[in-house]
């Protein structure tokens, strides 16, 4: 079944006639369409109409990707065609993205649909979203194999004596290279933060010289046809105290205890207690501030979530998630290892293959 | 008088007690703060209260960046914290940026604020973002001096027998490199598109060879401190047929028509009649199918527009817009030459500092 009938499907499940979808993220997902202006009408159900609408700067491109759809031509403000788009039969119940369309887009929508209603429809496209099929594995795998060897590169050249911008450039760099003519790009800014930067909850890569002797945290992704790929290692830059080995060694057992609790049927929050319980033994459970991972795909943070809260769903064979415990002692250092892995239906596949002892002199 | 003061001052006259702003765009101008969560509450008027609000994430950089503003801390989720930062005055009229806030978020705001009447307010900070203040212009100009120091790095190596791909990556490479410690990146992904690619109306850099004797259009800029430029040069790499040397002349006439028709009082539909007459003369307005210009600042796409519809307010000093008449033949090539003008109390200054004479032989 096509990924347009099951969101058709789903809209039907939840006595819509219609939906309208027009978050760029899930208009690519359901139509293959890669442009910045179109929308997207689903008849309920595997035989309601299919229509995509665009504008004339895309029409070529969408008749080149976009395949089980009706293309239909708009102006640039696409609202204004979108009742002619909608299935004959009235009354019509149209579930719109409630999560991404604006007020004002709400607004305007009223006006052009006056006599339909508008029922709230935000996550639908999300949740089918979360369970990949093998063409979308195949294109993280591929995503995160190009980031992997991009980072074997970059250790290649060293990190102490360089800026964490120098560095986070260089291994961007060799993303892009590697994947030039496919277009691969970073999934996110590159974070290169040494010392006590690496301690702070949301560190940005400064002009600033990576010293000797700290711990540097680096996380990095790639996004390759529109997939991305998400990972985490932290490096020694030489001698570490006994603290900071101490917590990289506490940090890596509760990565691989993570590992082992991620499978078919564990919630996102029993996985991310699982971990949580072996940094929390250890005296520094008020130091790992964040989930232990989030979902990735087209996004590079998506559903389903592994946390304390909103981790409720158990996860299921086809979902792809980061599994990244931290700790982080304000003011000396942090430390954070992060692996994609893939929800299998016996157990968890690891996409990441970095190496995850503590690489020191680098 | 600041830039928050101001926007309290728009706020008043619009009869709002106080103003939400969320969109990040508007909170890093009125606030100076770079970080993804974070909200500003400001009273009407400049005596109003000046609140910043964001989580625990993003306080040492608040701490850092953000200034004339008692900061607040929330939980992740904001909207939570925002009836404790409101005036004490009752009843509140807030304005809200409906042209961004979600309607799932403006439920919760609704649920969140009881009692509270919630105003669209869309675009208030917009307009003040139009003008910009010296600060400013110097960034802009410094963004437009990497680009354009980008662009003759990268003609010193040629066009022709590279890959558009290629040749977009060598050109934000140099951007990236030479503005590497300040962060700088590319504005928007660089448009390298060689002949009949040249001609489509949303060109992409495709992975295929740039062959000789056609035109090639290359639209570039750079994102530094904050602040975007914009330019767009169309090269030749040979000889080029007598229609294709006829346009090239046509569109550089026109670029030069609009930017002498660019000033303080000139409404952007004004200027942009002026350029398209020349065209439209020649017998190829149905080939110029976009507007002639737009604003840019924190934003690449911003107010002003330089159009036949929506250009109805006059430019004033301050203003910065791009000035890029296009001709675009289906099948066959494409022209546009692209430059960012400052409008001044006396005309406009052009920033972009490229040559416009057709260059051949790249």
């Amino acid at each position: 079944m096509s990924r347009a009938d099951r969101a058709a499907g789903l809209a039907a499940e939840r006595e819509l006639d219609a939906l309208l979808v027009s978050h760029p993220v899930n208009l690519r997902y359901l139509t293959g369409f890669t442009g910045t202006n179109g929308l997207a009408v689903l008849g309920a159900g595997a035989d309601g109409v299919r229509r995509f609408l665009t504008d004339f700067r895309y029409l070529e491109r969408a008749a080149e990707e976009v395949s089980g759809f009706d293309v239909v031509r708009g102006e640039r403000d696409l609202l204004d065609a979108v009742r002619a788009a909608l299935p004959e039969r009235r009354p019509v119940r149209l579930g719109f993205d409630d999560a991404h369309i604006s007020v004002r887009a709400h607004r305007r929508l009223q006006e052009v649909l006056e006599g339909v209603e508008l029922a709230p429809a935000g996550g639908l496209v999300e949740r089918l979203r979360t369970v990949k099929d093998a063409g979308e594995l195949r294109r993280i795998r591929a995503a995160a194999d190009l980031a992997d060897e991009a980072l074997e590169a970059l250790l290649d050249r060293g990190l102490h004596g360089r800026t964490e911008r120098a560095v986070a450039l260089d291994l961007e760099d060799e993303m892009r290279h590697r994947g030039a003519e496919a277009g691969a790009e970073p999934s996110f800014p590159s974070i290169v933060a040494a010392g006590a930067n690496g301690a702070l909850p949301h560190a940005q890569s400064r002009p600033v010289e990576i010293p000797r002797d700290t711990l540097v945290i680096v996380d990095w992704g790639a996004r390759l046809d529109g997939y991305c790929s998400d990972c985490t290692r932290t490096f020694a830059t030489g001698e570490l105290d006994g603290e900071a080995a101490a917590v990289y060694e506490l940090v890596r057992r509760a990565q691989v205890t993570g590992l082992e609790a991620v499978g078919p049927g564990v919630t996102g929050r029993d996985a991310d207690a699982a971990a949580r319980a072996l940094i929390e033994e250890a005296g520094h459970g008020e130091r790992f501030g964040h989930g232990l991972g989030h979902g990735v795909g087209l996004e590079v943070h998506e559903a389903p979530r592994l946390a304390k809260t909103g981790g409720d769903d158990p996860l299921v064979a086809g979902n792809v998630v980061t599994v990244e415990p931290g700790v982080y002692l304000p003011g000396r250092f942090g430390v954070r290892i992060e692996d994609l892995v893939v929800v299998t239906e016996a157990g968890a596949d690891v996409i990441s293959s970095s190496r995850k002892d503590l690489v020191t002199e680098v």
